[in-house]
């Protein structure tokens, strides 16, 4: 399903000649799952509890963000992590993120600043995850500052495949 | 395209004079090490030093950290790394965090708001350990906020064995 | 410690049928990439746009960063992650920090508090480099507060070989 096995030959060649591509075992190309995605543009939602979306997708490997959803589908069961980093508008209300995997809450990040002023609330969890489960940003409370220095980030990938 | 098989015998041989070249293939489910964890009540140490422990386990896979003490146990040679996110509530009292290898301080994070308001202190390291090292949080000073939002996070997993 | 390969005939049978147990590559030897670094001295480059420098390498596998110049060299293809996490001095200058992929802006953070007081500047991001790329952090602006605590931090490796 993943990968051929050439003629034994040719691999002790390869394993004589190439020490880095010897180096064999790797995860499968078709197992590869990662995607690192960033907002260039403020974002308002003005009710509750709205998703993250995104705008540029820095990386992706196997297909599995949409950015104008903001959701990571997962393709294939195993164990991931991942990362964000949303930073605020300079103005006086607070911001709620809650990292979801479907409709759960898997962890959440807060920022604030009295003056006012920007600030970054982040944070990352390391989760289990079957074919077909979703996680997303859901921006529970406040507005998100966005530019092309990519300020707002969203990021995951698999460490280990079941 | 990845490897191949070379005639049984010299896998044989290879596997049994250099398990670490031979590269074979795949983490074997024995060496997958991770934990994800975190807080859902407040703490209050009242003294200097003192371990977070986490009440919440996410994640894990290996046997490796014990939610009450809060420690990761090392239980294989490898090269790991962990991130944390502690928030502290809002009272104005800075909060000092240190990632500790048993007694030896590996990096800090700071947290601190005049208005009094929460602040997250947050920060990673990777890092190589022995079997039977151990790896937690130390509250250097200050106050966690708990949720079931789970705003205080601790996480590691193994990345390259030994 | 390891595995052992069975006879050459179950190999095939067992990848045929259960690709899932063969999973997680064990990334040999020779492609291991990875450091961790931090600073322990403060750093006032009063002019715009510097590279932030290291003098603390907590870990380094593949020779792949120079603390002084504060610059990962890429020694091979593949899929890398990376983090960072940078203190301010106390003092009411923002702090803007951009992780850098050669002249390019990856992603950023800013960091400000009225107070004024330390605060951190942090995020990360997961991108496919080629063999000669080079990954660093600009202090676009500000001041960064080091102690022997290690509060400001920078690591990546690599999570998925070409």
């Amino acid at each position: 399903m993943y990968w051929a096995l050439s003629s034994p030959e040719k691999v002790e060649t390869s394993l004589q000649l190439d020490p880095a591509s010897l180096t064999l075992p790797f995860m499968p190309q078709q197992v590869r799952v990662a995607f690192s995605a960033s907002r260039t543009y403020n974002f308002f939602p003005g009710i509750l509890d709205q998703p993250i979306s995104f705008d540029t997708l820095t990386t992706v490997l196997g297909e599995c963000f949409d950015v104008m959803s903001g959701r990571f589908h997962c393709p294939i069961n195993g164990t991931y992590i991942f990362f964000f980093h949303i930073l605020k508008l300079a103005v006086n209300v607070p911001l709620y993120v809650n990292l979801m995997k479907n409709n759960e809450i898997l962890v959440s990040a807060y920022a604030n600043d009295g003056a006012p002023d920007h600030e970054t609330a982040s944070n990352h969890v390391l989760i289990h995850l079957l074919q077909g489960d979703q996680v997303w940003l859901r921006l529970h409370r406040g507005t998100i500052y966005g530019s092309s220095w990519k300020y707002s980030t969203f990021s995951g990938y698999l460490i280990y495949l079941d």
